[in-house]
């Protein structure tokens, strides 16, 4: 039977398989040719160093042959046999006994054997994904991606779908893409001169979620402990280094939780999520560290081990920030939201730790909020961390169906689409919470990353959607 | 310290927890009230079986007072010893010492303790998974989520996440939903007086996803074996029990694997998740197979434990359907694409098991399906399974650019936005393969539910996607 193996699998068992004869797929990375031996790398994106192959002219091989094939990019298969080295940095390599070559390159291939800029390479999107960085990136998002799913899981969550295509605008904030079928050269209007929705593919306007959270709330009044996974959509002009319009958002929702009990939970979440990957990719982080940010790894450790992220009232965050304040281009004052600049000093300066700023002025937080008794707060948490500001933004819901309802009302939100979101506080209603977590924005905290389009495959961007002209 | 326990943990751990005090949180399903005793079942969506709660006067007890509050639907944290009982079908209950009731049931609630229908349950989709019947599918919902991820990461696949707003119709078939930000009242149009998509968000027409596969491609190019599990989008005006316009996918994609190679991990995937699941969400099965379909747990060890699902040409299919051909609505011919009455016939009736039909004519099959030697068809894999239908679809994908670019012409598909597809052939191409797998499908097959709209939470459908009028 053909063995054929992962550069991984290589890796982490190369003890097992020295002497045995292996098969391994992979594209070349670099070649270098010798009189009478070629040496080439291969890697096959399942592990960030490269494996070497040797190749000397034998029954299969003929160097003089081959060597126009050696082409930087293209795929083969090799066979050969894994062999001890004395070189400590690589501590084994593959004396080819055979090589198949797949389809040559056509053209000359754009990523060569040296650093390019992450600007460059964010124009052939598609291609990047075959470099040693992004390869780290995107074996570090699987693991994210395994690691939250694995977390709310051993914790009795279940992960529940909510819908993409909405009738409502979520939060009441934020740029809607609409969704239609309507032809744009003759979009129907109705007596009124209104544009006749009926005749739209739904027969009313239809949305890009913004945000899971409203439908969760439903499945947690049934299962208890639920979370999303999913994606979301803003339509924001904006071309900063923090904003795309599609990205991906974890929602958990806990019915009987508090605001206090999500705090507990959403810690518990980062600083596990953070463990796991750490272990599980190792020698990505260790690439990371040495690459792009030096002490990524103990910056990490140093959170996940913390005992207790600090926690302080809004109000708290403001006393400080005018206490301590220098030269914040706006200056802080109680009632304002807070802008990166004052989050990037209560972490990098002030805590030099992840903060929860609890109970923030019920005006510039969502409806669905719960009011505390103060009537001037309500029971909010977001979660600044260390390089990004705010990580996670979470509350403790209003149950109170009368308060609920005159909050929609000072918050201008139509009843019309959300009658089933009240009927969530007519029926069975209780006590709950719930947060939402970026997870491009976990990932650059997590990668030590600086800009969003890097963490995200094909990054949806105003005005940018194409990978060529 | 508070002990809090979900239902399911006192029915896994019951022996440990005997005599213990515990707190339990829950919705009442349902009461019964002697002259000194209350019996009230609880649930909190985490098991199929309730917990009866016991209630005597005592001191922070009066029967008297509690009785208006004990409405079905509400919500109650029980504090209690959980004591044996002779019943062989609930061999304990908890004797609670204290109760405190959340929110009051505002109207009459919906969902009382008798059957439903599952069209008036459609109805109030935001209730109906406070049901029993909901909770088994959504729990097993979570539990297939999680058996794949499993399965996949297993087999050393990456998770990635594929846009879902695109530029490119995918497979060139379907209808699509556009995504703008266009103003209806004003539809900006050019001197040519087309629409003028310069002024949409991104630049120019965009669409929600059909598929995630063309960029699992690029993905599969990088780190060889990658899966997408997400939304994918048909604006299909279809009012059928198998159609919804926005449904989650599985699209795992391989480099370096043939159609065979496909062939396998398919059944093995397929075959895993079966047995994972009939393990970890037990009884829920078995109360599928009680109320849904009888036989059901039978039908699906049985299709997990077979050594090697059928494998026929699709030229033996209409062989196959010709020979027995009885009361077909339409005959089979050669060059036809199968409906659901010669699939049925071949899975229920012919093979009585799952079967894969591999070699379509090119024809009837996606640009990007490999073309076979015969140049008359393509090296296509159906898996078509009882009760269902088609489950999977895929193929070794077309590797060769200069063959790629042919098919694009033939099937009028605009090479402007698929470039960079072609890119991947241009540089690195190799042999690969991969498939699809409609999640609430393979859900209904699962379940033995018999409409797609019972297996995800809110569905989308032409014309209806309100909770209420």
């Amino acid at each position: 039977m053909k063995e054929t193996y992962l550069i991984k699998n290589i890796y982490d068992n190369h003890n097992l398989l020295v002497d045995k004869e292996i098969y391994l797929n992979g594209w070349i990375k670099n070649c270098r040719f010798q009189k009478k031996i070629f040496f080439i790398n291969i890697n096959d994106g399942s592990f960030v160093k490269d494996l070497q192959i040797v190749l000397k002219n034998n029954d299969n091989i003929n160097l003089n042959i081959i060597k126009e094939n050696l082409q930087i990019g293209v795929a083969i298969c090799v066979k050969g046999i894994l062999i001890k080295t004395k070189k400590t940095e690589q501590p084994f390599e593959l004396l080819s006994s055979q090589i198949f070559f797949f389809n040559k390159n056509l053209l000359s291939y754009p990523i060569q054997p040296k650093k390019h800029s992450n600007s460059f390479l964010r124009k052939i999107a598609h291609l990047r994904l075959r470099t040693r960085l992004f390869g780290v990136i995107f074996r570090i998002r699987n693991t994210v991606t395994c690691a939250i799913n694995n977390f709310f899981q051993n914790e009795d969550f279940i992960q529940v779908h909510t819908p993409i295509i909405t009738t409502s605008d979520g939060e009441g904030a934020g740029e809607l893409f609409k969704v239609t079928t309507l032809d744009f050269k003759k979009i129907p209007t109705n007596e009124n001169k209104k544009i006749n929705f009926k005749e739209d593919f739904f027969g009313k306007a239809t949305f890009l979620t913004v945000t899971g959270q409203l439908e969760a709330e439903a499945f947690a009044m049934a299962f208890s402990k639920v979370y999303t996974f999913g994606p979301t959509f803003r339509a924001e002009n904006s071309h900063t280094i923090r904003h795309i319009s599609e990205f991906w958002m974890i929602e958990p929702e806990m019915a009987f939780f508090n605001l206090q009990d999500n705090i507990i939970i959403a810690q518990k979440m980062i600083q596990n999520v953070i463990k796991f990957c750490l272990e599980k990719n190792k020698t990505d982080f260790e690439f990371l560290d040495q690459n792009i940010e030096s002490n990524l790894i103990k910056r990490l450790k140093y959170i996940s081990d913390l005992e207790k992220f600090p926690q302080i009232t809004y109000e708290n965050a403001i006393d400080i920030l005018k206490k301590n304040q220098i030269n914040f281009e706006i200056k802080p004052f109680y009632g304002m939201d807070l802008y990166t600049e004052h989050e990037k000093f209560l972490t990098d300066v002030f805590f030099k730790k992840p903060v929860f700023i609890i109970n923030w002025p019920k005006e510039i937080k969502a409806f669905y909020m719960r009011n505390n008794d103060d009537n001037k707060t309500v029971a909010a948490m977001d979660l600044l961390v260390p390089k990004i500001g705010e990580l996670i933004g979470g509350s403790q819901r209003e149950e109170r169906i009368e308060i609920l309802e005159e909050k929609m009302k000072i918050f201008n939100i139509s009843k019309d689409e959300l009658e089933w979101y009240l009927d969530l506080r007519r029926f069975g209603s209780c006590v709950h919470s719930g947060f939402g977590l970026g997870f491009e924005r976990f990932l650059l905290f997590l990668t030590g990353l600086e800009n969003i389009r890097d963490v995200i495959a094909f990054p949806r961007i105003s005005k940018s959607i194409s990978l060529k002209k």
